[in-house]
């Protein structure tokens, strides 16, 4: 049953722009903007893409980043959070143009019956937009604190505050959850039926991220707290 | 004992261009050149970035994406090779300008006694340069077969050979090792010396990839290849 209010909303669906139109693998679009936030939520690293230098000189590079985000942020949709050193080249220049996040998460490796049909299962999504540098003291806070509680949950809070010094030294970088979109592939090969027929034999291989037992520094007293070890244990699959 | 031949000669040493130099925590730099190589042998995902776009409309797009490497390749310094549709956008315009390519394997959380010190372990490789479009039918079907036996050791020798029509349908580029640049980072956090003497517990949570066992889909008949079978026993950690 399909009522008026069972329909996606603007707010519930990603609607590409020109820029996140997926071109190729139409039929791996995610469209619910939950699965995006939830997948934001799980996955751990970002690359960055961003352009640097100018003119003949110009050229993309793609940087691996921690981040965070965070639905209840100022921006419309959404909000992605980076941080970086201030000295850092990039977050010089970020705030000045469109800025690529995209983020995946590896989930297997697809077996087909030809070289053709190997792919990969995995899920990406990928948000464009001009960033905003973040100088709200609040919210710089509160987005430092959510880039730790992704790696970590509830870390943040067992922390001493950030001290002036610290927070001069790190910049932030947000970027609205608006221009995003997502695409997932799982499951087995999509063969050609010729190749079915022969009997070469076609699957997957599962992936997944796992997590081994916290390793304590060599200054580190105690009991390993429990975000620390909730998290591994949560990762451990 | 050191000797003459013991130099790292240009061939053996990363040595950055100012494209890729690093900027920020040089202290992670790697500068063998096997070090990348044995780590391009082994991570399983590139992101690419390139410059889509002109003028004011101009934006970077970043793009998850299988590869491989081959260090036999025509290119000076050895070859990474990723592949895509003939009909996918990004092909289209990425030999005319300069593309990043970054390879990234997550290797652990970092638990520091500040926020400021909470980091990421990881493995992270970018090379930049203009990409070369494969026309060489020979060298096409090579690299084609290195993308497939990257995900999955072996597996290409046990496949039909890719018909003429796959062949059309897949472009393949070719970008040289020569611009490239690698960053690690491992162990713990690198805290205060004023948060150690408090009693906050630091260290870090390994994290790896793990494979599950091989999936035949529902047309799969008899064992799992030694090929698939050993990609997983491999990734089982």
């Amino acid at each position: 049953m399909s009522t008026a209010t069972d329909a996606p909303g603007i707010a519930d669906t990603l609607s590409p722009t020109a820029r996140t139109r997926i071109g190729r693998g139409r039929n791996r679009m995610v469209a619910e903007r939950d699965r995006l936030h939830t997948f934001l939520a799980e996955a751990l690293v970002a690359h960055l893409g961003l352009m640097v230098g100018s003119g003949a000189d110009a050229h993309p590079i793609v940087l691996p980043t921690a981040f965070a985000i965070d639905l209840d942020g100022p921006d419309q949709c959404g909000t992605l959070y980076l941080h970086g050193s201030v000295g850092a080249r990039w977050l010089r220049t970020a705030p000045d143009a469109s800025i690529c996040v995209t983020v995946t998460e590896l989930d297997g490796l697809v077996a087909g019956r030809s070289a053709f049909h190997h792919s990969m299962n995995y899920r990406s999504a990928v948000i464009i937009g001009r960033p905003r540098l973040v100088d709200d003291h609040d919210e710089r806070q509160r987005a430092l604190d959510l880039i730790v509680d992704h790696m970590i949950p509830g870390r943040s809070a067992t922390l001493r505050p950030s001290t002036r010094k610290e927070l001069a030294a790190t910049a932030v970088l947000a970027l609205g959850l608006v221009e995003a979109s997502m695409k997932a592939r799982d499951g087995g090969p999509g063969d050609e039926p010729e190749d079915i027929e022969v009997g070469v034999w076609g699957g997957h291989i599962p992936l997944r991220r796992v997590s081994g037992a916290p390793v304590p520094d060599d200054d580190a007293r105690g009991q390993v707290p429990a975000d620390v070890s909730n998290r591994a244990v949560g990762l451990a699959g």
